[in-house]
């Protein structure tokens, strides 16, 4: 049976897929046409990026399933056209990128590396920073990305804390859920990092009251979605000295404008979205397996509740 | 029976064990008078670290052992007057703190994090690094401290060689070891960590021949012992271009003086010789340790060996 897979994403998206995905079908014993054209009710599966040329899902009538290439879907669970079965990526070469830019950003926070690299006037001013067991470090969210930051700042010894909505476990980590294990672990955390999904709940969950909880001068850190922060309540409590330090990938409007005060304000980083991506080989695997899945009568892999919007 | 240690070391170390070395003492139920100056011929076993008042071992005709603060025994293991069994200090807290600074620096340059500290300049320029897994990584010295540093980065996925005097294994890691193994890990390496005693074998071991034999744009990374490169030789390579940078804790001389190029040097990060020191609460656990095996008989833990310096 020949499969047609719509591609619909983003020009710069096909340059990276265009063999890779071909690629993962064959590998998976798929029979697939990969089109970025087709008439609607030809269509089996999309794969699915924003700003591509598919936004109205109601023509795709035989269409199994939308297959997002990105992990947070916020921009398409609410549309009202999308009734077929939506997927997120969960792909481990974002993960394991993830994880790096996480661990070492919070490793440079712990260390202190910025006053190294900003400070090279001549001065000997030994400061031995403390060791990682006696640094707080709290995750919220505890999807896979969340999951693997914690478990691996663990590793390295970190007194990790760990936030979600429900109740998880993760070993060797100090889980809490719910709004009042919200307060207790912004009341203890030294280092704060945001990997939580972007819904109605979640949206600038980070405010001025909560920024108020967290111990003074605590570093913020949001490798998750820009929408999660009050931008003026972070830029609120980093000029009243609460707020040690911000270090931010994600923002309400990519690429961040050049007049953003984050731009200019000695206690931000900004770093350009660039925290992880999804790569491209691992990617077209998933992609490839939730194909296979929804044609062998299996479960999907990473489905949506469209209910909590994640 | 009655034990009379003494304690050679500067000032600032009494302050940091008049406690922690008698409480380990009580815990490993050892009868310890704990002295800063006693007839030399009554001394049992002498604590000690550099620029104390002890330098001639001669008078202490019955002192077991000399058990050293440091983990670097170089500026006491040739003195002459030294008969008594020599000990290093391998500390946990030493070998955590050299993991987190060791595996902070790395990610840094990994991640290319100077970058986005030092460019807040508003210009939005996306640049997503490798995964780890794709990042080769060399640790010179492969003792306990070395062997902790190649643990924790093959934990995070980077493709890690170790190279050491003698054949050693580490899982995950691949080893090379003596002359051949050193020019072939350094010809594949993007990033060096240097992690070796200072020996009359390795001072200077990296010098202008050998920095020839890392790749275009290789990082060097010296937490180890300043006298292992040869300062000029870097400020070269890096002139050159070859070099990409270099972040080093140790030098020849400390403090480092102002007048020293290191500190200007745009590619140059000087770390006042913090990637890590003895925790004095573990440390003085292992002073009490081998002070009992050596009343009992049991062999001394990380005894010198002095013909190869550490």
């Amino acid at each position: 049976m020949s499969l047609t897979v719509l591609f619909s994403a983003p020009e710069a998206y096909w340059e990276r897929y265009r063999e890779t995905l071909p690629r993962a079908f064959a590998e998976a014993g798929l029979d697939v046409t990969l089109t970025r054209a087709a008439a609607p009710e030809t269509v089996d599966f999309i794969v699915f990026a924003p700003k591509g040329p598919v936004s109205d899902f109601g023509p795709y009538s035989n269409c199994r399933a939308v297959l997002s290439l990105w992990a947070g879907v916020e921009t398409i669970v609410g549309n009202a056209t999308l009734t077929q079965p939506l997927c997120r990526m969960v792909d481990s070469g974002l993960e394991e990128g993830m994880v790096e830019w996480v661990t070492g950003h919070v490793l440079r926070h712990h260390l202190g590396i910025d006053r190294q690299i900003l400070s090279q006037d001549g001065v000997w001013a030994p400061v031995v920073p403390p060791l990682a067991r006696d640094r707080r470090v709290a995750i919220l969210g505890l999807g896979a990305l969340g999951r693997a930051c914690a478990e691996a700042l663990a590793a390295l010894r970190f007194d990790v804390m760990g936030w979600s909505r429900t109740p998880r476990d993760v070993p060797g980590v100090a889980c809490q859920h719910g709004a009042a294990g919200l307060r207790a672990v912004l009341e203890a955390a030294e280092i704060v990092v945001l990997l939580l999904p972007l819904t109605p709940e979640t949206d600038t969950l980070i405010n001025a009251e909560r920024l108020d909880w967290l111990p003074d001068g605590a570093v913020l850190i949001n490798p998750g979605r820009g929408a999660l922060i009050d931008d003026d309540a972070v830029l609120a409590a980093l000029d009243a000295g609460r707020l040690g330090h911000a270090t931010l990938d994600v923002f309400r409007t990519e690429p961040l404008p050049p007049e953003h005060p984050f731009w200019a304000h000695p206690k931000v980083t900004v770093t350009p979205h660039i925290a992880s991506e999804t790569r491209p080989e691992s990617a077209a695997r998933v992609i490839a397996e939730n194909i296979r899945r929804s044609v062998a009568g299996a479960p999907l892999l990473f489905l949506v509740d469209r209910d909590q919007g994640y």
